[in-house]
């Protein structure tokens, strides 16, 4: 089997375990204050263009999104995001076990926009009831999004600036961050994200690393003993120093944005083929992730060699489905992926 | 000012104010554990026609909702209800406060269906991912609703019987109860929704009582231990027999189905006239709340005698409004309204 | 039986009760947004002679405190309190149930001191590990305490610059307050706990209301959106003027420190019996709670009368109780009362 | 230096690391549902002598004793513990951060004893105004203890045999539980614990794994919809084989009570060192981790050469410090820190 499910189903990157491998038996402090975190947060700082962002490590996707927006929020105020966004259907309610509503807002694609969240916010304002009524106070994006979409500069500068007129924070997931920023007709680069972005996080997991997000927060509101609330919700590794090793070794001389743009790359190869075959897609996109629309009988027989994600069925014949590159993708599978297809459309 | 806008403006019925002053010196045990709630709950069991359920006194409807689906819920559980329902929009994320997400399900009317459940919780029983989801395990919902509509009998049972079925929990918001028990056309008893039910509660606030919501368990598991709850959440009022004392007095001589039935009559005099006048509604109902869509010159010369609600603008000449009417309503004042609109339909 | 096992047996003082019967028929606003909480409100910011104080009302002490607390800490922030404090033992765990540790100091009296929190604080902060450790922010303090005993001013002060010099709030629970206030030996007013509290709150429902209790918030910082919280927690009545109708009745004239005044009167007269007994107190007091240690064999036969409160067991003969007067308790039955203690210690 | 501070200053046991090195390539579902995950659970239940029980891996131990305990506890109750007890003292507020009090037993040495927990149940149950108190539900023990003390069986066997004839839940922290089990002097097995406790963790982060605490629960209701709550608390690790390939390369052959045994014999090398040099115990024991009370003076020299913990001052010229040996610790470090010893005690 060939597997195109998801982003994970490997260990990680060679240079990574190098890296494990050769620092195992130091001894260093624990808990993050350790040199090897230092030094990744040093390369983060720099790629951000700002010195003055606090950087911190944690382990996974939904303990970032919990950790980071309960260190954000008062306990009446809850978090914008589309309804497709990830801490609203992929999280078994971590936010809410933390005592916040999610506030969802319609979405095609994934993404939101400034308009959508401006208008949310002035009706809450304006509602006679609106103590009644949880506040909106952070706007979560993902980027990539869940649907594989991206936001444009301009986009992410209207979204910031509504956001900072109205008093709310953004906070971008970036769990596939560097699959997002090396797609080919990306002009959102890490500088912007760390200007336009009051937090964001650098995911590690799914781009190299065996687990691993990097937070990067901009605004010192967010700041405040961000430690404590990671160690709170069980986030703080005693052997912190894993996740500095890691992060150390994948910025180095840009692996991480090009093992990220060999994805991509691989992505785009995979849509040429749809789209030579003319196979529509549930949300068309320009990252590692892709969702067309097939038929049953070409899955019933891709699904023979191939592993995928089911999405959902879109009418009674067709069914849109997922298919993943990765850091880890071996161009040969992806031919063989786009040979077969050939072979089963054309029949 | 003639008030329509709620069914709270007033203090209590005469009966209830009278039962208060009567006990006023009274010496009794505190936190409800006196004579008057202990003669309360005994009435409510009969009503219910079950001698086995547990009655407790809350002050208010969110104090309850939260208190009975934090009672109900481990931590990955979450609540369904109709996207109107009024935990999810109206008591500022109480239930995401205990760490509970509301499940919202699409509705027009305020009202959800046996099917709706069936399909949700189907769904995510086969999702491949469900330990990722919020596993639903209560059903919440107003009767009547916050669109003044109505559950009937068949629509009750088919959702209990779907509801244990799958496991889970049937919860009936009573806040305005009475006013749907004695509406003409209501088919549903109280002993039904005893039946039916896991946990409901009369609602006193709204009918005829200062304060008080009176909470009816039928399912052993949901009421073990339920005082820690309400004390935990701050529900438990040092002088709980003033909970007692006006539940024993508002269901003496079936007063609370009277009043009830007064402001369901008044109601029904306003019906007729917008139906006259072939006024449309927002939803209809039959209940004490009746939410019709008036030009907006209409409105404009009824707010100055009267008050109403605003719920949401239809088109560029028209508004949705909401009437209530409640036990305090007096006969000459809907006879007025009557009257006014009329004349200003007519013209 | 002459009950003295507490101070919320009996309803309300008769001028609250005209009060409310009075107000009863009028129609006014939800949810605290009426004429009667305004009135109450300015009174209340008079006796405090600060104008720029936030006034809530909220109907119990439990929920009082968890929503203040809630209000006042980030998720990672806990309450310094005495070990014996209402938040830490009698409220099944309310102050936890939002998310926050109580941190318990050690205590004889119910009091705690300026150098115990300085201590704590700076320990906390001179903590190698201190990210692990929860973040005292606020100083809970009950005046008068669970143990009857009172703060005076230099006490007051003490605690209140060192709170502040260390960045951390003081909350003063007040449930007893007036008992406080009008004790003879008291030397603390209304006007220095503004001053020096960053919020309390004036307990109405063991001082001669139905229930309430009024917060007073003299910090910005604790006042924003605080009705937000109070909604989220179950704390705003449908009805809120019963609320400021009480106060504005109970604070007419000063009737609030009358009614506090004959309780503290009545309790001296029984503390006198107890000192001309030779009778030990555990906690000794001058407000309207008394601690003797009284014969099991005394106990046994005042029981047969008088209802009291069992506190502890001191040796194998003697046990501590509480006797409790209120604004209602009646002269005759203390004068008995001590009439029989006379006579039973005197055999 | 030589770091003697704690015992998690190095990565993992070669052979841990060998494993991830072979598997890093292989492509495995997610969320620990692979076969390497598998494989550990099989040898863990093999240990335990039990096939019934559950078996799930979390990363760290404070994730681990909020899930566990979030799990079993309904939101009126709360852990009983030692006052030490690591969830009390340095998990910043995380099982408050569950809504749950901590309940903490006054404790020398670390541990609790089966007569405190039937004590305070039953005094509970007792009071009169239980409601208003904490329910106790589950009693937390770690072993060894974080005063490096260890429960005999005859003391596990009776605190096992009162919770459950009370009806509590016994949940062991065995973050150390390596050290444990290996020591000359232990009386208990891991069937023992198995049997004994509801559920109990066996630490892999402290004992020769990168990270990794495996989890077993013997009670099912303990283990219903477990998973739920990992993935809601952050605990889900979407690599989660990474901990399967750990447990399952530091099970084979004993090696895990091996490397414990190597720890806690050069720790026994220290002992006898402090004995010989009559060195007093700030608490004795027998497990990895020394707890002796030195002279500043020796202290001061030593730390020159030694990294340890400090604990507490004792008297004005003594301070009880911590020194941990590790599965890594080298015998030569143990053999000079001995001879720096004895040349400084005995100038």
């Amino acid at each position: 089997m060939i597997y195109f499910n998801n982003d994970y189903a490997e260990g990680c990157h060679e240079a990574v375990l190098n890296a494990l491998v050769r620092t195992n038996a130091e001894q260093t402090p624990g808990y993050g204050e350790d040199c090897h975190c230092a030094a990744a947060a040093a390369k983060i700082r720099k790629l951000c263009g700002r010195e003055d962002v606090a950087v911190h490590f944690l382990v996974g996707g939904t303990q970032t999104n919990l950790t980071v927006i309960d260190a954000a929020l008062r306990p009446h105020q809850g978090a914008l995001c589309a309804v497709s966004g990830h801490i609203n259907v992929h999280e078994t309610g971590a936010v809410e076990a933390t005592g916040h509503k999610v506030l969802p807002l319609p979405s095609a694609d994934g993404k939101i926009t400034a308009k959508q969240v401006e208008d949310y916010v002035l009706a809450h304002r304006a509602d006679g009831a609106f103590e009644h009524i949880v506040q909106p106070k952070l706007v979560y994006i993902s980027n990539p999004t869940e649907m594989g979409t991206l936001y444009n500069l301009a986009e992410l500068e209207s979204l910031s600036e509504t956001c900072h007129k109205l008093g709310l924070y953004l906070f971008m997931d970036g769990a596939r961050l560097g699959y997002g920023l090396a797609a080919s007709g990306n002009d959102v680069t890490m500088q912007d994200i760390a200007r336009l972005c009051d937090v964001f996080y650098i995911g590690g997991t799914k781009v190299g690393l065996l687990f691993g997000e990097a937070v990067v927060i901009g605004n010192p509101a967010l700041a405040e003993d961000f430690r404590y609330l990671i160690k709170q919700h069980g986030g703080m590794l005693a052997k912190g120093r894993l996740l500095g090793v890691q992060f150390d070794a994948i910025l180095e001389d840009d692996l991480y944005f090009k093992i990220a743009a060999h994805a991509d790359k691989l992505a785009d190869t995979m849509r040429e083929t749809f789209d030579e075959l003319q196979v529509p897609y549930l949300v068309p996109g320009i990252t590692n992730q892709i969702f067309p629309i097939l038929p049953d009988t070409v899955l019933e027989e891709l699904a023979k060699q191939f592993c995928f994600t089911e999405m959902e069925r879109v009418d009674e014949t067709h069914r849109a489905v997922r298919f993943c590159t990765s850091w880890a993708t071996r161009e040969e599978n992806v031919a063989l992926l786009c040979d077969v297809l050939r072979s089963l459309m054309n029949r």
